[in-house]
């Protein structure tokens, strides 16, 4: 499986549209990845018009991939369709939980990496956007998703139009544990990310930053405290609304 | 990538270990996945001993694959060693919040889903086990787990000792929305379920189970609404005890 050993994130892409064809072939193989239950507890809502793209570029912090790549793909927890069957056969539907929103969220995650697995094996490019789930708010609204959907994972995708180099990884034996958690040690901590501070354009990106350490660029400036809090409080009114969990 | 579009979840295993090498080969690999801002926020634990996979199993419901399969594998929504890095590098970290528990868990699905995927393309069979955030306090106490550490999956995995009948998904078209969602009409949902329920073997379930409809067995004795609601406290609780979330 060299093709996920050598992968790279993309974030430009040829301007080539994918044909329908081959991206429903992507996705239906996709759907393939183990689902609770064989419920299949997702949607796919593909995003390929112009007008579109430019309606959900801000709730991705107008990263220029949402409107560059031919297709945006908006992976969904969805137990709407699920219930609906069960209104229908007369059973009584019980999912407007919290556990049941994270079974269709994680049915939903599989189903975004093996896309991506097969996408990258296709000869496309992704990025995954983290951002869907600090705005699910505003992707409901323009989605239109109904009750019991709840957007969580945005893909981009094209043909290739840049090779960046790939990015670094802690080494395995800082994500390993035998048996239990051995809890890391100060050694352990400075072992494990020693590569990762040693990097040059690590060093680089603290010297334009400012900042003491690399760390600080996480905690200071790309992933702080009181924005993690405010946007934990947008997602958990999307699933107060969206799922009822109070 | 005929492995994805021909896979099944093994639940029968030879008894054959699995190299520490090969293993650790597959699980480097799978960590190419996209993760957030490069945080790599899982850990995964590794069981083999058969002390461990018996104390794991009544957390999954003693199905038994977890103390047939060779190896046992916990894949955790982990902010523990990103967290403690921070602290050791003056950083003050702010992830003791609902968003940043799902950025984690995000980062371990698509991980745990990047794993099976080479699992299964090196002859190996996994089972998928949604169990884990049913009991995720006996995961936790079992495998020692720290506060921001998290379990969200658990496969088992071993050389396949069965070849089962590939289960059925839903047509694309019940999945994909062009554009925006377009919720399901009556008809939709009848034609959408069509092919799932006149199989032979989901009419033979409804019998056995005594139901009226296919629908009944979830709702009715797989996946109850007082059991969603009753682990939604147990997870809930979970988060509040090693996330800190409200």
């Amino acid at each position: 499986m060299d093709t996920i050993k050598n992968r790279r994130t993309i974030r430009k892409y040829k301007q080539q549209d994918i044909p329908a064809e081959v991206l429903n072939q992507l996705l239906e193989e996709a759907f393939r990845a183990s689902t609770m239950g064989n419920m299949q507890l997702y949607s796919v809502v593909v995003t390929r018009s112009e007008e579109m793209k430019r309606k959900l570029a801000p709730a991705h912090f107008c990263q220029p991939m949402v409107t560059t790549a031919p297709v945006v793909l908006t992976f969904c927890a969805d137990f709407n369709r699920f219930s609906k069957w069960c209104r229908q056969r007369k059973a009584d539907p019980g999912y407007d939980n919290f556990l049941s929103f994270m079974n269709a969220a994680s049915d939903a995650l599989l189903v975004t990496q093996n896309f991506c697995t097969l996408a990258e094996a296709a000869g496309l490019g992704i990025c995954y956007l983290g951002t869907t789930i600090y705005n699910p708010d505003q992707i409901v609204d323009i989605l239109q998703l109904p009750e019991l959907v709840v957007p969580v994972a945005t893909i981009t995708v094209g043909y290739p139009d840049e090779c960046p180099a790939q990015t670094d990884r802690l080494p395995l034996e800082g994500i390993l544990h035998e048996e239990t958690y051995r809890d890391y040690s100060a050694e352990d901590i400075d072992r494990i990310y020693a590569v990762k501070e040693a990097l040059p354009e690590n060093k680089q990106f603290v010297e334009l930053n400012h900042t003491e350490t690399l760390a600080q660029i996480f905690t200071d400036i790309r992933y702080k405290k009181a924005d993690n809090e405010a946007m934990s409080e947008v997602l958990k009114e999307v699933l107060k609304k969206q799922f009822h969990i109070g």
